[in-house]
């Protein structure tokens, strides 16, 4: 009888990650929980509507994991994990007001059950509870890197708007944006945890580099996924990106590499909105002609593979370890 | 021939602020300017629209006047009070979003020209920019009462939210709206003057109380002008809070002082949205029947002799009674 070898079968997973923080994970949550509460009910439904929604909560954890690995001893990661948390979820109740979405995170979106104002304002509000935080740990250096995140943020999305339903976008450009909306927070999620563990500026860099490249990485297998995953699996629609005309990786690719007839079919479909399922699908079929979706997954490795070589200046150990594994399975999602 | 004594012609006005404050006032408009700069160019169009869309810029003028008061020779002033200004414009981009208002400042609203889009996320940005300059200033008890008043200002939001088309509101929650959506973040530009000036606790609280009261007073007359000013003179269209359903004092004053006919009618306006231009004069006619907006005037009138004298215990000189004067200036517009 054969054996099975582990070795392929060995998924990479975020279960060291998740073992690694589970105890300073436990006082975010609780962190997190508290400071949704006001005695304005609406606040506390809205956000924990959001929160308790799930998500992995991946960026906070990267917080507390570069805590880890540099050392720190103190109590300031917990506070600023969960910032790190509040002001992603921010952007999420912001994103959907400005991409009309349906759903999130497997959930009616919150603008559809209490309305625009109530997304908008209690993103706000989460937003000025991430900065209460960050004054709260003292650290200016980390409120720089922070707020300076929530501006890098907001000019990524602005970016995104810009060049919404615009086929011509490069991939360059496309980088640009995706820089901004996704990848600085987990650049400065990760950047602070070695600035609280006051470790040396190449090692805050290698940090903020782990993050920023992870966090590319990140965003262009949820793009590929988009086009290829389940709806259980995203936790949003199969195809909302094409409905709702956003350029992507897996789109700039495959226009570029198309002939004029389907060059015609991106532009009336992501430009002029006349995408209904027959649509979708005649897409799917040129994305996978063109190898786009497959390209895009190594563009993603390329990123990963930066990642996880910034970390290597830092000494073995567990919480190395996990980060690495975390890079490997944010691009294993995309099978 | 009889002589005209200027005594009852002397109207107050900004003027002796505008002169107190002028120097300062030149380096935070051009921080503004410097500020809203990006690489994304829809950033500075839509935040430009709005900033030299006009608008007092009385929440800095305040800042600079609190800090004059105090006697405060450092710089950290002109920072903090263009991010207060930022903070302020964040606010409008937002609440132009959550009222779907058509004009704001005499134009037409950033998010009828851009979309809802932009403005949320030019008031991100905004917000972004603000706590980066105020990271910069290095005050950690200047940023604790600014991301304080974030939080609060986005509560009173919501709170307003949840009591709009209400028209049960009482006087008292009201009051707790308006407090929160405006006077707080009067309050904080006040008092982060005095603590740059160093001055002691008490004083530090005087100037607080000054901007709270200022605040609740210049909110009040704003609602009284909404059924009662000249559409130049507001920069907005007479009647968009009637419209809109939103619950101000006037409207609490002359429901509860009104017959069951005209709760029926307040009712069937503001819960139900049936308000017409004949609607609106009825509307008038009501609150002029009840002396409402009289009324709320000499409410505003109280919270403004609050604020006056919440700076008695400062000596005498050209910073006091040029705040001084801005609480009747405030108050007069009603006229």
């Amino acid at each position: 009888m054969a054996v099975v070898l582990p070795f392929e079968t060995n998924e990479p997973s975020l279960d060291a990650l998740l073992r690694l923080v589970k105890p300073d994970m436990d006082r975010v949550n609780a962190t997190i929980l508290a400071r949704t509460g006001s005695d304005v009910a609406m606040i506390p439904e809205v956000a924990n509507h959001l929160i308790s929604g799930g998500g992995k909560r991946l960026r906070p954890m990267l917080t507390l994991a570069c805590a880890a690995l540099s050392d720190y001893r103190g109590e300031g990661h917990v506070k600023l994990a969960a910032a790190v948390e509040f002001m992603h979820t921010a952007t999420l109740l912001h994103d959907d007001v400005v991409d009309e979405s349906d759903m999130r995170r497997g959930k009616l979106a919150a603008r559809k059950l209490w309305g625009n104002e109530a997304s908008v304002l209690v993103g706000d509000f989460l937003l000025g509870q991430a900065f209460k935080m960050m004054v709260e740990v003292g650290s200016l250096t980390c409120l720089d890197i922070l707020s300076t995140a929530a501006c890098v943020i907001a000019e990524g999305e602005v970016m995104q708007l810009s060049a919404a339903k615009n086929t011509e976008t490069s991939e360059d450009d496309y980088l640009a944006v995706i820089r901004g909306k996704t990848a600085e927070l987990f650049a400065a999620a990760c950047e602070v945890g070695a600035v609280l563990g006051q470790r040396p500026k190449v090692e805050q860099g290698a940090c903020r580099s782990y993050g920023m490249n992870l966090g590319i990485a990140f965003q262009l297998v949820d793009d590929a996924l988009d086009y290829g995953g389940s709806q259980a699996k995203l936790g949003k629609n199969v195809g909302d990106d094409f409905r709702e005309g956003k350029i992507t990786l897996p789109v700039v690719l495959a226009f570029r590499r198309g002939d004029a007839e389907e060059r015609a079919f991106w532009k009336r479909c992501l430009e002029g909105g006349a995408s209904d399922d027959a649509a979708l699908s005649h897409a799917v079929g040129l994305l996978t002609k063109h190898r786009a979706l497959s390209d895009t997954i190594e563009r993603a490795r390329h990123y990963g593979a930066i990642a996880k070589d910034a970390l290597a200046l830092f000494p073995a150990g567990g919480a190395k370890d996990a980060l690495s594994e975390a890079v490997d399975f944010c691009i294993s999602r995309a099978h």
